[in-house]
C-alpha cells in the first residue's frame, strides 16, 4: 500500500507497454526490486486488464502463476525478485541493453524498497548506472520507513537516500509518495533524459490508507485482521481498468554483424590454457553471432575475456570488481534476447551465488565462466582457488556444469553454451595444459570421452579438467606394470554421461576412481555416486579430492600435496586392481 | 610499492603492537584488505623483526607461512584476505568488538585498494561504520589508479572516494601517499577520535620508486624484469629494524555477566518451530556465557534472534539487509575471542558465500543460522526457500552442518555450536514441528538418532529436519502393512554418523532412502553416498529430494509436490521391500 500511489500514477500516465506483445522491443520495463510487494504488482496487472478477479484470488495457491514473489511464469514479469537488492542491479543490465545493445529509448522503471538499499549490491548498481550514464533507468525508492523488524537505518531521512544516489552521479527527485500530482511531475522529469539515471525518493506510509496498519510496526507480511473495514476505508470495492499506454514504435533494435563461426584451433601436442581458449572462442563466437555479449569483473586479462573485448569492444562491459552487479547485468541483458557470458575467477563467483540462484528462478539464460579452478593455480594460495564452485553450480536448478581439460574442448564447449538455456557454467584452468583433442573433435553437453581403454580394464578413472592429464600419466605408468585402467574425461559434470559410467562400472568389475581439483563435497565424485545410487550395479568409488586446506606452492607440488596427481591416482588404481572385482554376484545377475 | 610509504609511517609512528603477545587486548589491529599486497605486509614483518631474511625468501613456496595472500597461520595475521572487498567489512567487526564488546580504545587500521572499493561489500562497511560511529576504525585507501587490467573507474579522482565515504558519515583526509610528513599528520588526526570512522584517501603511484614499472599498466602481479636495478633505484639493500610501538596497557576487556546454562525445554507432544528454539536457546546461551554475541540481517523476528536481542541488547548487532557485512562482522568479532552467531534466511546466506569460504581460510570460528529451509516454508515461493544451503555449507573446509527436526534438539545443538571451531551452520525450519525428543535427550556433532527400528527392518530412511516427521508418518503407515522401516534422524549432516549408517545398511540388506527438503545435489543424500563410496558394503540409496522448481502453496502441498512427503517415502520403502536385499554375496562375505 505504501507504493500503490506511485505505481498507479506510473501505469496511468507513464508506463508504455503492450501486454499483447510483452517481448516487443518498444516496451518499457518494470522491475519490482521489492518483490514482496507482489500484491501491488498483481493488483496492477488486474487494473491493466492482464488478469481477472478469479485469477487474482489464486494468489499464493499451489499452481497459481501469482506466486508469493513475482516470477517470469507470468508473461509480464521478466525476472524473479524476492531476494532483496537484486532488482536494481538487474535493471542496470536492462538499461545497458537499451543504451548500448538495442540502442532504443525504452525506459527501465525499478521499484525499490528502502530496506534493500542496505545491500551492497544496490550501491554497485548506483555506481555502475552513474558511471555508464544510464539515463534510461529510473529507480523509485519507496521510503516507507519500516523494514521487516522495525525502522530502517535511515527512517524517513529522504536526504540520506538522495545524497547517496547523487554521490554516485544520479539525478534525484524527492517527492511525497502519496501526492499523485507530485509523482506525475517527478516521472515526467525523470523521463526527460539528461544523461543520468534518476532516483525518485518517495516519502510513503507503510499500510497507507488503512488505519489498522498504517505506519505501524509488526504488520510486515501479515494479512489484515479486518479486511472489510480496510476495503471500506479505501473507498469500497472498485473495478478500475487502467490499460497501459501503448508504446510508440521505437524502431528496430540495433543488430551487430554476424558471420561464420571459426573457432580457434590448437595443434595437438601443443600447450594452451583452457582460460585462453575461453577467450579465443568467445571472441570467435562474437564474430559469428551478433547477439553474444561479454562481461568481466576486472580480471579480463586473467579470464581472457580480453580477447573478446579487443575484438568486440561495443559488446564488452567492464563490471570492475563487482561480481554481483556482473551477474545481475547478465540477467538484465538476456531479458532482451542477448546472449551474455560473464567471467571472473571461479572463486569469486561465490560472491554472486544469491544472484545465480535467483537467475535460475528467473528462468534466465546466462553463461558463467570461472577461471583459476583449484589448487593447480599454484602460488597465489587458497583465497584465489575455487574449490567449491562445482558444488555451488551443480546445486542450481537446471544448471549445466562444464569442465574442459584442453583448449580445443574448451572452445567447442563455449560454442555450445551459446545455445543452452538456464544457467551454464564453464570452469577453466590457469595453467597451460597439453592439447589432446584435435580441433575437429566434437563434444556434447551430457557427453564424455574415453581416452584410454582396453578389453580388460581393472579400474576406470573418471575425471575432468587439469587432472585428466594426471590420469593419463597414471594410466601410462600403470600400463607398464600390466595394469590397464580406463580414463574417462567427464567434461560434462552436469548433466553427467551416465551411460558411459555404467559401462565403465560393468566392464571394470565395479572399480571407479574419481579425481577432482575440488573439495570432496558436491563435485564430480558426488555426481558419479549419484548415477549409481539407486541402480543394481553399484561400483566402488574411490574419490580423490582436496581434503586439507592448501597453501602456496608450485602447481605440481599442490596437486601432489592434495593427493590428486598421477602418483596418487596410480596408487588408488593399484589398490583397486589388487582388491579384485567389486561387484557381487547379486548385481552381476540383475 | 604504492602503499610502502603509507605502511612505513604507520609502523614507525602509530601502530601499537606487541609481537610477543599478538592476542593481547591492548594491541592495535591491522588488516590488509588488499591481500595481494602481501609482499609489503611481509616486508613490514621483516622490518618489525618478526621474520628473518631466510623466511622472507620462502615467499609463496610450499610449506611457507608466507603465502601468496596473508593467512592467519602467521601469528600476526588475524584474518585471511585476498578476495577483495572483505578486509574493511571484517575491520568493521573488529571495531564493533573494540567499541561495544571489549570497550577498549585499540585502533583498527585497514589498508584498502582502490579497485576493491567497487565491491558493494565495501559500501556496506562504509554504511555500518558510519552508522555505528566507529571512531576506532581507520581505512587507508591506496589510490594508485591502476587495477589489474587497467585504470579503475575513478582513476586518481580522490574526491570520488572522499565524497562516497563522507556521504556515509566518515571523516576523510586526502593525502599524498608518498609524503611521509603528510601521512604522519593524517594518522595523528585519524587517531584523535571524533566519533566518526576515518578514511585516509592517499594518492599513490603503483610501482613507486622503480622506473621500470612505476605508474605503468601490465605489471599487476608480475615479478620485475630487472630486480637488481630496482633495488639500486630504491637506495640499495638495507636492513632497517623498525619495531612497532608497544601498546599502552588499555585495561581489561569488558566482560558480560555469565551464569548457568538453562536451555529452553519444550514438552514432548507439543509443537514448536526449530527457528523459535534457535532464538530461545541462543538467548539462554547468552545468559550463561558472556562472550556470546548475535547478529542478524534485519529478519530477527523470522530467525528468532530477536529473543536474544531482547535479553541481551548490548550484545546484539543489527546488520540490516547486508548479509556480507553480517558474516564479515562475525569474523571480525571472533578475532577478539567473542563467540558470534549470525542469522538470516538460509536462502540469503548464499549472498555471503564468498565471506563464508574466506572465513574458513581465516580459520575463523563463526556460527551461522539459516531459517526458512526448503519448500516447507510454503506460500512465499522459491526466492525465500533455501534449497542449496546444505550443498554450499558442506563444501566449506572443516565445516559443521546441523539440521534439527525438533525444538529440544535444536536447542541442544545451538549450545554445542558455541564450542565448535571453524564454520558451523544450523538449518532451521519455518513451520512448527512436533516435539519428539525430551528436553534431557543429548545430541552430538557427528551423531544421529534411530527413531524407529525393529529386528527385521526392510529399509532405513535417513533424513533430517522437517522430513523426519514425514518419515515417521511413513513408518507408521508401513508398519500397518507389515513393512518395518528404520528411521534415522541424521541431524548432523556434516560430519555424518557413518557408523549408524553402516549398521543400517547391513541390517536392512542394503536398502536406504534419503529424504531432504533440498535440491538433489550436494546435500544429505550426497553425504550418505559418500560414506559408502569406497566400502565393501554399498547399499542401494533412493534419494528423495526437490527436483522441480517449486512455486507457492501450502507446506504440505509443496512437500507432496516435491515427492518428499510421507506418501512418497512409503512408496519408496515399498519398492525397496519388494526388491529384496540389495547387498550381494560378495559384500555380505566381507
Amino acid at each position: 500500500m505504501s507504493a500503490a500511489d506511485l505505481m498507479a500514477v506510473l501505469i496511468a500516465r507513464h508506463f508504455r507497454y503492450d501486454p499483447d506483445a510483452p517481448r516487443d522491443a518498444s516496451n518499457d520495463h518494470l522491475v519490482f526490486s521489492k518483490g514482496h510487494a507482489s500484491p501491488l504488482l498483481y493488483a496492477m496487472f488486474k487494473a491493466m486488464g492482464f488478469i481477472d478477479d478469479e485469477e487474482f484470488l489464486t494468489y499464493r495457491r499451489l499452481g497459481s502463476r501469482l506466486e508469493g514473489h513475482p516470477v517470469p511464469i507470468l508473461p509480464w514479469v521478466e525476472v524473479a525478485t524476492g531476494s532483496l537488492g537484486q532488482g536494481l542491479p538487474i535493471g542496470v543490465g536492462m538499461a545497458i541493453a537499451g543504451k548500448h545493445l538495442d540502442r532504443l529509448p525504452y525506459r527501465v522503471w525499478v521499484l525499490c524498497g528502502d530496506s534493500e538499499m542496505a545491500e551492497g549490491s544496490m550501491n554497485e548498481a548506483l555506481e555502475h548506472a552513474g558511471h555508464l550514464g544510464l539515463g534510461n533507468l529510473i529507480a523509485i525508492v519507496d521510503v516507507n520507513r519500516l523494514g521487516q523488524t522495525g525502522e530502517t537505518m535511515h527512517g524517513w531521512d529522504l536526504d540520506a537516500y538522495r545524497d547517496r544516489a547523487e554521490v554516485f552521479g544520479w539525478r534525484t527527485i524527492e517527492v511525497d509518495g502519496h501526492d499523485p500530482a507530485a509523482i506525475d511531475g517527478a516521472y515526467a522529469q525523470a523521463a526527460a533524459p539528461d544523461g543520468r539515471p534518476t532516483m525518485i525518493v518517495a516519502r510513503t506510509i507503510k499500510g497507507y490508507g488503512v488505519g489498522e496498519v498504517a505506519n505501524k510496526e509488526g504488520w510486515h507480511g501479515k494479512a489484515l485482521a479486518h479486511p472489510e473495514q480496510a476495503i471500506a476505508e479505501l473507498g469500497g470495492e472498485r473495478h478500475l481498468l487502467v490499460p497501459p499506454l501503448k508504446p510508440a514504435r521505437l524502431g528496430d533494435p540495433h543488430r551487430f554483424p554476424a558471420g561464420r563461426l571459426e573457432l580457434p584451433r590448437y595443434p595437438v601436442g601443443s600447450e594452451a590454457a583452457t582460460r585462453q581458449a575461453y577467450g579465443d572462442a568467445l571472441a570467435a563466437l562474437g564474430s559469428a553471432r551478433g547477439e553474444v555479449v561479454a562481461l568481466d569483473g576486472e580480471v579480463s586479462n586473467s579470464t581472457f575475456s580480453e580477447v573478446f573485448r579487443e575484438a568486440h569492444p561495443e559488446r564488452y562491459f567492464e563490471m570492475y570488481i563487482a561480481e554481483q552487479q556482473m551477474v545481475a547485468a547478465a540477467v538484465g541483458i538476456q531479458v532482451r534476447g542477448w546472449v551474455p557470458f560473464a567471467s571472473t575467477f571461479a572463486a569469486f563467483l561465490t560472491r554472486a551465488y544469491d544472484f545465480v540462484r535467483m537467475a535460475a528462478i528467473s528462468r534466465a539464460d546466462i553463461r558463467l565462466s570461472g577461471s583459476h579452478a583449484g589448487v593447480s593455480i599454484g602460488e597465489d594460495g587458497p583465497s584465489q582457488m575455487a574449490l567449491e564452485d562445482l558444488a555451488m553450480m551443480r546445486a542450481v536448478h537446471g544448471s549445466t556444469v562444464l569442465y574442459p581439460c584442453d583448449a580445443n574442448q574448451a572452445a567447442q564447449l563455449v560454442a555450445l553454451m551459446a545455445d543452452l538455456t538456464g544457467i551454464s557454467y564453464i570452469r577453466t584452468t590457469r595453467a597451460k595444459t597439453p592439447v589432446i583433442y584435435g580441433p575437429d573433435e566434437r563434444f556434447a553437453v551430457g557427453g564424455s570421452k574415453v581416452l584410454r581403454s582396453s578389453g580388460d580394464d581393472q579400474a576406470a578413472v573418471v575425471t575432468a579438467g587439469i587432472t585428466v592429464h594426471e590420469a593419463l600419466k597414471a594410466a601410462d605408468t600403470l600400463a607398464k606394470e600390466g595394469i590397464s585402467v580406463r580414463v574417462i574425461d567427464a567434461y560434462s559434470v552436469k548433466p553427467i554421461d551416465a551411460a558411459t559410467l555404467r559401462r565403465a562400472a560393468a566392464e571394470t568389475g565395479g572399480r571407479l576412481i574419481t579425481v577432482e581439483d575440488h573439495w570432496p563435497e558436491g563435485g564430480l565424485g558426488a555426481a558419479v555416486l549419484d548415477v549409481f545410487a539407486d541402480e543394481d550395479l553399484r561400483p566402488r568409488v574411490v574419490n580423490l579430492a582436496v581434503r586439507d586446506m592448501p597453501g602456496s606452492g608450485k602447481p605440481d607440488e599442490l596437486l601432489a600435496a592434495a593427493g590428486i596427481d598421477a602418483a596418487h591416482i596410480a596408487d588408488a588404481a593399484r589398490r583397486l586392481a589388487r582388491a579384485g572385482p567389486q561387484i557381487g554376484s547379486l548385481e552381476r545377475r540383475t
